[in-house]
């Protein structure tokens, strides 16, 4: 093994960005091809846009299926995987993806490295990350007085916290930090550009309650500029609509304005992209770099359209290229799951081998 | 209307041809694009392959469906086409494919005929007709003392009848016209390659039972000839397991060596092949001929699985192509069944227009 790799370097025969429907997919298909996946996210679950973008919500056009929502057909595509047992690893975004001398691929997260010997990428529209707040100088204060979706007690408990952001987790965060307890915040100021927040209704009533008793304090504006003294953010200034500025105090900075698809850095690995889109060969959804395939929203090619029903049958052909890739041996003789003891046996399913014929 | 065609002839956007699990999908995605589709099969009911040689046998990589069987497959196929009401026409086989001036193609059954603009061919491995007989002079009387698969009482009530094959079919038969009643036959002899019959063990015991009673002679072998006087069948000529001649004489052949997929008349259409496949663009998934596109098994391309999950995304693509192929206006949007108020209408699940984003 390479010196440079660290200790937790996993090695693989293929590895799967992206944990959407497609990628889900990708791990069944290479499963019935008896190569078994790891499975990256930036995400906590799998699911991709369908549970990102509308979980509960019907889709009509998956093939055999009349209905179903965003969240059920993950479930059902995960119950479908469960026989190939693939390993994931949430909450990691993929940020390098490295050639090494012996023809295998590093790939390099905040978390972990990994080295195999194909990638499959299906990352979808992009990663699913927080929406940023851009203001110079700001970038500086991550993870000590300024975070992303969720901040410790350590840094709201007793403290003076600005929460920016309108949808449902900055309206949670605002009402578990302004609660009455042991880790109350000093003061919550929730800033949103206007008055108008997404959240549940419940959660809309708590908040009002806490406003009402001066517990949440609701400003309309946004946040454009920083103030810093003796290496520590002091205050934020404010916009308002009418275009005043306000200074606002403050000793935690949490920013709550969504999550977003960003292509981030695959955009950086010198693969053949068209239009942000990787560009891929049909017969094999290989990409430009031999060992790396992509497949769903994320590649391009002549005709392409972006539904999943694409993206599966995408996961089904590459991952007949990667077995003989892998294999070059392999027969690539096309088996039936409706026929054959070998994919039965991979499936879990075959009790009486001499029953299939 | 050109003056050749027979009244019947039916007008429409797009035809299918076969009524499997592909041309199944082809219409619904056809549907969405707003286009009715008429479907033609030599079978008398939908599901090609799904049905006709796996029924009850569990399919495990449809996506989305983790084990269905052939018949449950068809069976959500037909629910979700069922929005767009497919004028079904079964027991017909497509022979001819014809251009038209205007650019339309007609489409000739030998009980229909269909001028259309567009055709997708998802005849997949072929029609699945009566396995023949082959046997010289033989096919002269076809429909008067020899037919395939069933007769009419006129042709067995009373008379010498020689079933030949050993599938459900030919034990039902044989059944049928041995019992006691007004219909029953003079005769019956059942020939087999050998005594083992495929049937379901009430049918088995039913027959043994009439075999026990002298009303059906079994006999092992096969008919390789036959005796002809004064224009009719006199006798069939029996080559049995150890190479002996038996002459059998006889008023009625009824044939039952099951069914088979036949690619027939496709081949004659003056489309573009490859080994016995239609060449299609994996863009549009169209043929070589304007307007016709072919999906499923009966396609090849570099790359191509025949996989139901492969057949159900060329199917999409081809409806894509055909929609702009029939307006050449459309936009060509790509819209989501899960947020299109467009496509919720046809799918006739909007129930307030302004409930959709
Ligand atoms: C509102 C809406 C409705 C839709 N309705 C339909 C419909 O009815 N029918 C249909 O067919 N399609 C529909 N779609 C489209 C469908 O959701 C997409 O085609 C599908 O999700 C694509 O799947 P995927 O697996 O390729 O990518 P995605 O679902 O986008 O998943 C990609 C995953 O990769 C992860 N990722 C990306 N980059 C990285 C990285 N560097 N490191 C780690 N993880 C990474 C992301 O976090 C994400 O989880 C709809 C889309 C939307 C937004
Ligand atoms: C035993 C077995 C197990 C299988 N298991 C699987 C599996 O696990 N997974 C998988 O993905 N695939 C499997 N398959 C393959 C799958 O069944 C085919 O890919 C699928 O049926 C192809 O669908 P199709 O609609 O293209 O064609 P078909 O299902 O072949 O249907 C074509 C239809 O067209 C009709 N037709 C043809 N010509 C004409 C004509 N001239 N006029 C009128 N009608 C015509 C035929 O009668 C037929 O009904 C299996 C196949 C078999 C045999």
């Amino acid at each position: 093994m390479n010196t440079q790799l660290n200790t937790t370097c996993i090695q693989t025969d293929a590895l799967v960005i992206g944990a959407g429907p497609v990628g889900l997919f990708q791990v069944f298909q290479l499963g019935l091809q008896g190569i078994h996946a790891h499975v990256i996210d930036v995400l906590s679950e799998p699911g991709g846009q369908c549970i990102e973008l509308y979980p509960d919500k019907p889709i009509f056009d998956i093939p055999g299926i009349p209905r179903c929502t965003g969240r059920e057909l993950i479930q059902l595509l995960l119950q479908q995987v469960a026989p190939f047992k693939p390993a994931f690893h949430f909450n990691q975004q993929v940020y390098e993806v490295c050639a090494q001398e012996d023809g295998r691929w590093l790939v390099t997260t905040p978390q972990q490295q990994f080295l195999t010997r194909t990638v499959f990428i299906a990352a979808g529209v992009g990663a699913f990350v927080a929406k940023e707040l851009k203001i110079e100088g700001l970038a500086a204060f991550l993870g000590k007085q300024f975070f992303y979706r969720t901040a410790p007690t350590s840094v709201t408990a007793g403290k003076a916290v600005l929460i920016a952001g309108g949808d449902d987790a900055a309206v949670a965060n605002a009402i578990a930090i302004a609660e009455d307890g042991p880790n109350q915040a000093q003061s919550v100021t929730l800033i949103h550009r206007r008055d108008v927040l997404q959240a549940s209704t419940t959660a809309l009533a708590q908040l009002a309650e806490l406003r009402e008793a001066g517990k949440v304090n609701f400003l309309a504006g946004q946040l454009v500029g920083i103030d810093v003294e003796g290496g520590h953010l002091k205050s934020a200034t404010l916009q308002t609509p009418d275009d005043q500025s306000v200074q606002l105090p403050l000793d935690t900075l949490l920013v709550c304005m969504g999550v977003g698809p960003k292509l981030g850095p695959v955009a950086q690995w010198n693969l053949a992209m068209e239009r942000k889109q990787l560009t891929v060969d049909t017969a094999t959804f290989a990409t430009s770099a031999s060992g790396i395939y992509a497949v769903g929203d994320i590649n391009t090619y002549r005709g392409k359209k972006k539904l999943i029903v694409c993206g599966f049958h995408e996961a089904t052909l590459s991952a007949f290229a990667a077995a003989s890739y892998l294999n070059p041996q392999a027969s690539g003789v096309l088996q039936y799951t409706t026929s054959s003891a070998l994919l039965q046996q991979r499936l879990g399913v075959l009790t009486s081998p001499e029953k299939s014929v």
